[in-house]
């Protein structure tokens, strides 16, 4: 079964960005950019939140269309509605089984782009397998944290640390739930 | 000037310990605590606050007794009391003046022991020199953070970095407050 592999960057306090979805403060050139950009191939299939979606509105993103052009858009949201020409699927019921049967699918690693609402929600029905933080050099005291208002406890295995020279240090882990619901 | 380095364990999602104070969890095993007991053979003096000082009596803290018997204890609280025979100080007013004292004498670097509400009191006020946390391969959900309830924006300069193979990591920052307030 693919994986889901939630590949974020974070601050050393645990934010994905301010509260208004902002992210200025977080390294945004480098070879850890370099590297991502580089992980980004390798999925066929993105998952995100409603909120992630509509801010790449202000990065160019039409409405409708997909952000990563060679992957298959999964957008979740109660809310959004797109006309027939749209790009991505909206996911606006049976969460949980649309995000399974996407798992039992042949393909790549499916990659959670976010937000941190989203990816909490998915933390506690087990369903994120890994995380690959780009852990900034930074702390901004308050904002969005890695899995929103998840209060979910799980041990992690650490599989892979790379430092880079701008300070950022990028950290994989499987997630491990077994008995830590 | 010496500097104050807050050397402490941390989960991925920024909690020093559970809300009651209590640690399960962290791996207390391995090299990374053998560097841990390491580096603080070179502390001379250590600043904690009253909470932190009184969790050492469910492990065997005598009140009034040194945590670490080679440092000069200063304990931060408006309400702790010893009698004549405390070997550690109370520091009950004036805190960032004596902090600021201590910072100009002579001695090793000095050793922020916490908790976290002490630590984001002392980094509003710009004297938390260092960080080096030890990373722990777990999310707990909630709990005490790293800073409690500081929002002060801080840039880090990320000086080492050491995975160990029990999946903890060791990182050391520089905090750079220019501009950042």
């Amino acid at each position: 079964m693919r994986k889901i592999v939630y590949d974020v960057a974070v601050t050393l306090d645990n934010f994905i960005s301010h509260e208004d979805g902002s992210v200025d403060g977080f390294l945004m050139q480098g070879e850890h950019a370099t590297d991502y950009v580089e992980r980004l191939k390798r999925y066929d299939t993105v998952l995100m939140g409603r909120r992630t979606y509509e801010w790449g509105y202000a990065h160019g993103l039409v409405a409708g269309k997909r952000a990563y052009p060679h992957m298959e858009h999964h957008i979740f949201s109660a809310s959004l509605r797109f006309d027939g020409g749209a790009e991505v699927h909206v996911v606006d019921r049976d969460e949980l089984a649309v995000v399974k049967q996407l798992k039992e699918r042949d393909g790549t690693d499916i990659y959670l782009c976010g937000g941190g609402a989203f990816a909490g929600f998915l933390l506690d029905h087990g369903l994120v397998d890994q995380v690959v933080v780009k852990l900034n050099p930074i702390v901004f005291g308050h904002g969005v944290r890695l899995f929103g208002g998840s209060s979910r406890k799980v041990e992690l295995a650490l599989l892979e640390s790379r430092p880079y020279a701008n300070g950022v240090i990028l950290l994989r882990y499987d997630v491990k739930y077994g008995g830590s619901a």
